[in-house]
């Protein structure tokens, strides 16, 4: 199944909390029950959080009872505050959400019953562009593969990051599927184990060899000239090119550039905010300490200890060698490259978009 | 108590892996027992590593059954190479077993029950140098310290990693009883925690405030503006003052210059091996891939996948700022300062340690 499926006005989502370990399928019925799932990373990774979020939109639809159009539009807005509440950073939450509301307040449906299935309608074309969106990326990204590469990747990217597919995994994907012989190294990911959980548990099932390694490791693999290129996804692009990821991309950047390896970044346009000027306007979640002190439950430190746990970070445009979205891959300066990709500009397409190799 | 401890012919150790659950003490009354206890680092810490294996000399000398010396001398030899083979990288421990070595062959020792004496006062002798050592790079190094200053520290280097007191953590202890007002950013360290485990546990029970952070947010603090120098200990620093530490050092370093951060080893001389020209020389320990699959047991990762466990990196001397030694600081070029530090050539060493702030 996918990551975020919907099924008869339910959405399902494979519960990412209990991976690898349990395969648990959430049912969510209510938005209150889809903001809850982003809130405590039962569904995370950007585009997952984008798509099931619509969902949540699209259940605030079908809960309400509201029996007239202004009053659903109302029932709307409230449940768009809540999703939008559940997590800061990664906008595609806030552009998916966003989007619902616009298809909401078309003129053109005239009572709430059009209006409730317009927005599953939505919902479901969302779901299903995120696919289309994350192989358009896969074939583009897969041309920066080499046959012998080995990549690293850091926390998870993958079909469960995605509706399916996957944004840097799905690019490691293509490459596989393209018969090139890769290797991952899989960053384990601090706090949260994504790396070590998630992306380990994808790639045992695509067959694609790897190796997990501590985070602290990678600069040791760089220096050993051991890796050809890094591969990262986004939560948030701001309009000069600046990306917040998961923490510890930053490091990874900064390490790159030491070692002249290639870091591109995968994400779908959605993730690029064009109002978010640059890394510093972007805020970073700051999670419950408990996530470093104790890990799947156990403490690792003496009762008494504090921890901070951002759980983001900004990597600045300079040191990314290149954003891969489903409109090609987007080089420096990316500022202008990125007005061009998300039509702010007039100017054709193909003159910006830089397609290597294609 | 200590974490080495020699305790009426009976060495006492702290037995790190139970912290900071448990305070266990574990007593190793042979060699061999001393050896598996630096393997399974049940002590850890290059000079706690080395006044260990000494201490373990001292116990093959008191239970070998030699009734001459050159017996004697035979079963120290074959228990120099078991203590030897237990961890490849620090060289605390060759020190501290070829200086146990050369005083069991001092020709003035005439019989065996002599040199049993020797070899004990001498890994008594060991033990509190090391504490005398710990002591002075602490007041070398709180030179560098100024009020209100938060610093970033690696894996554990504190009374737990020496026989007493601390190499890194010394330096902190010592700017904190000096009345200094810092905060220290505790790198977590996986895979084996022993920042989260050991290092906060050492800080809670001084009063020294600190906030632990998984090691993939350091580059996150330090952007933030958050951090005013790192210091990180070391188990090797070869003749031209590439320096061998635990793994995720090397990223500390890196990151540290692109900040303009100050980088400071804090180590005693003993750590330094003049025989290793360079760090490419330095043999790095991969350890059990459990170490990361696990965490307390506790298995991260899905069934089938694999790791690699480096347990060391290396930082080449170019990323360093400064090694500060029981001898003072050293600053670049550090072959040259390293060799007059060991007194391998002749100059006077007030010329060539700089002492800044003394």
């Amino acid at each position: 199944m996918r990551s975020v499926e919907w099924h008869d006005g339910v959405l399902r989502l494979i519960d990412q909390r209990r991976l690898p370990h349990e395969m648990v399928i959430l049912e969510c019925e209510t938005p209150e029950a889809v903001a809850e799932a982003i809130r405590t990373m039962a569904v995370r990774g950007a585009p997952a959080i984008g798509a099931a979020a619509a969902f949540g939109m699209a259940l605030a639809a079908l809960r309400s009872p509201a029996s007239d159009r202004a009053a659903l539009l109302r029932d709307l807005e409230a449940a768009a505050r809540l999703l939008k509440a559940s997590r800061p950073t990664a906008v595609n939450l806030f552009w998916a959400v966003d989007r619902m509301l616009r298809r909401a307040a078309d003129e053109g449906l005239e009572d709430p019953q059009a209006v409730r299935e317009a927005l599953v309608a939505e919902a479901i074309r969302i779901a299903e562009e995120d696919v289309e969106t994350n192989r358009r990326m896969g074939q583009y990204g897969a041309t920066l593969i080499r046959d012998g590469d080995t990549i690293l990747h850091h926390c998870n990217t993958g079909a469960l990051a995605t509706v399916d597919y996957g944004t840097a995994l799905g690019v490691i994907r293509t490459a596989h599927e393209q018969g090139k012989r890769i290797h991952v190294l899989v960053d384990e990911t601090r706090p949260r184990l994504q790396g070590a959980r998630l992306t380990a548990w994808e790639l045992l099932q695509l067959g694609i060899p790897f190796t997990v390694i501590a985070d602290g490791a990678a600069g040791y693999f760089m220096r050993k000239g051991k890796v050809n290129i890094v591969l990262v996804g986004a939560d948030r692009i701001a309009a000069n090119g600046d990306v917040a990821n998961k923490v510890g991309t930053y490091t990874l950047a900064v390490l790159a550039r030491e070692h002249g390896i290639p870091f591109y970044v995968v994400a779908p346009t959605s993730t690029i905010d064009p109002n978010t000027p640059n890394g510093d306007a972007i805020p970073i979640e700051e999670r419950d300490e408990r996530e470093v002190l104790e890990i799947e439950g156990v403490p690792i430190a003496p009762r008494g200890a504090r921890a901070a746990n951002p759980a983001f970070d900004v990597t600045p445009a300079r040191y990314i060698t290149g954003i891969i979205t489903e409109k090609g891959i987007l080089y420096p300066p990316f500022d202008l490259h990125i007005r061009r990709a998300l039509g702010l500009e007039q100017e054709d397409l193909r003159d910006v978009v830089a397609l290597r190799g294609l």
